[in-house]
């Protein structure tokens, strides 16, 4: 795919009159207006995305991207590379820790290396490794406009590949060092100033929290510096995630944009998938509204992204791990209200008279 | 049970070692420390509560409390009686909403009559009704002081039943008119203005709106004039649950207790459930450490009433609902988050260093 291939995409519109009948559907079951709340907006939000009133959403599955960070040399996380792959390792083994947390959940789970510095290959990760790592953000470019295009690209593939086997696909990432790349590419998206925002990811003490703002903010500024004035919104944006994301970030931006393309919902986890899907929003204006928001989480970017993406969160548990574990905990709540949604009960089939929506109701 | 006697409760702690133990048990889980956020916090507090560093989860229940509300005939509510016990039929044959959301969830639900106005029986719901409804708070005590010890001692006792085969329960209720009461009692418990937090319950206009406001702070005028000045804030709360409470509240409230009793860790709904948890903290200090906060709810008054406990929900997606179905849909993050802890992957098993806990660290 071209760069201009790329920005001259244009996801069609999700079905909102659909939308809009599925909440009429929710409004005939026998509970108050609204009852069920944001899960009432979710499960009609996935209908109109798959143009199917009564979409079957029995098969869920997640899509892990690993990759490895070069800003890492600077000191910006308490451990290295060898954690991405050993936890790689795991999760091709079904054993870390979003693989434990579905041992009882019937979801699918598929691990890429998208950009690993080592070469080592494990059973259960999949190879479409574009480079070993990126290179540090602060020094340079982490990736030419070309591996930016492939990680994308490689992203939107999977979707593809995936769209007719599963209803719904969460995101998750695994790569050391990919809060400092997020939080710098948030920034440098919203043009917010980092010190606002920067968490402490993976456990830093005060110290090393001061040496990430610090890289983040030189970063952006060499990033600015390289890119110069670029008017068009949607190129920007490129240009922002291949100087400062990784490929983690890079590929699950396409994994947005293949669900827009596919008419696939896509679950957003924490800070990192949440960098991701605020770049595929402004790379490819349209794909926001095939997201569904998860959790909060505990990094500030991740609640200041979700806002400028216009989507709300329903799980606020100040979680703070990556892998999709909180992208997936949404999965056992849409079930829950889904059954509603099919089985009701009706209050036709109970003998009530319906609750009215109120017409000068704005919630 | 007389009322000294229950305003001489005095609960066993719970095991904060044993807390402090788990929390250390998920530090040496491969993931970010507090990588699961409150989900690490319920599962350490339910082990605290249970005192067993390993608990069996798998069992778990919902209790619904089903009951009426005389202040229903001044117009608070946009139906009244009969949609009580055309949900409580349902609720017996597992076809309420709460109902059909468990149905391919494994936990089992127990529905109480513990004060309908109706005389019908229903198979699936017990009958511990203390009386036809309650009486209309704007103009009287919603019920005796002898009927309110009564219903808070069915709460008791049915977690003493239930203590040996379920880890964990839920509460539920069904009453037309209970959003009324419980945002009554939340005021009168926390000293709040009505007009702050009153909400729409299933749904009314602004006109029903400002009436629900009017009735609420009549009755609240009503029962504290009618109580006197009461120093024993126990006692005190005690009195505003039996002047302005409900026998589903009341019940909810005994449930509260009863899980400080026995051990067992108590899932908070919504609005209902927070008011009797809150009463039951006030007249029972110290059974607050055995709940666990579910969904912050659409109505204002359950944040307020949760921020009182100084507990922290998980889950914000504007539930305005009821019958227990925000409290079980902590159940399967309960499950995912336990899993995690049970079985890793530790640090050890993988070869990795533990992320190290910053002794600077306040979060």
């Amino acid at each position: 795919m071209t760069e201009k291939e790329l920005l001259e995409l244009k996801p069609d519109k999700p079905n909102y009159k659909m939308f809009d009948a599925m909440i009429s559907r929710f409004d005939s079951v026998c509970k108050p207006i609204d009852g069920l709340g944001d899960l009432e907006r979710v499960i009609a939000s996935i209908g109109a995305a798959k143009r199917e009133e009564m979409p079957n959403l029995k098969k869920k599955a997640l899509v892990i991207m690993c990759a490895d960070n070069g800003v890492v040399e600077e000191g910006v996380s308490q451990t290295d590379e060898s954690v991405t792959s050993k936890v790689a390792y795991l999760m091709g083994q079904k054993r870390s820790v979003v693989g434990v947390m579905l041992d009882d959940y019937d979801a699918d789970t598929f691990v890429y290396d998208i950009g690993m510095k080592s070469d080592e290959t494990f059973d259960g990760v999949i190879n479409k490794k574009v480079a070993n790592g990126t290179k540090n953000m602060v020094k340079e470019a982490a990736m030419s406009t070309d591996e930016c295009l492939r990680a994308i690209e490689a992203g939107i593939d999977i979707v593809k590949g995936l769209a007719d086997k599963y209803s719904i696909l969460a995101t998750g990432e695994m790569g050391i060092g990919n809060t400092t790349t997020s939080t710098a590419l948030i920034c440098a998206l919203l043009n917010e100033r980092s010190d606002r925002i920067v968490g402490k990811g993976a456990g830093l003490t005060k110290e090393r929290l001061d040496k990430k703002v610090e890289v983040i903010n030189r970063s952006i500024a060499r990033a600015i510096a390289e890119t110069g004035d670029v008017s068009d919104e949607r190129k920007r944006a490129l240009e922002m995630l291949h100087q400062l994301g990784g490929f983690d970030i890079a590929a699950m931006a396409g994994v947005f944009i293949g669900g827009a393309i596919c008419h696939v919902p896509i679950v957003i986890d924490g800070l990192i998938s949440v960098a991701a899907a605020l770049a595929a929003s402004m790379i490819v204006p349209g794909c926001e509204e095939y997201m569904l928001a998860s959790h909060t989480g505990k990094e500030r970017g991740t609640a200041l992204a979700l806002q400028a993406l216009d989507l709300k969160a329903v799980i606020n548990a100040d979680l703070a791990l990556g892998e999709g574990t909180g992208a997936v905990m949404l999965f056992p709540l849409i079930d829950m209200a889904y059954s509603v949604y099919e089985k009701g009960p009706f209050f036709t089939d109970a003998g009530m008279d319906a609750y009215e929506r109120n017409p000068d109701d704005n919630d």
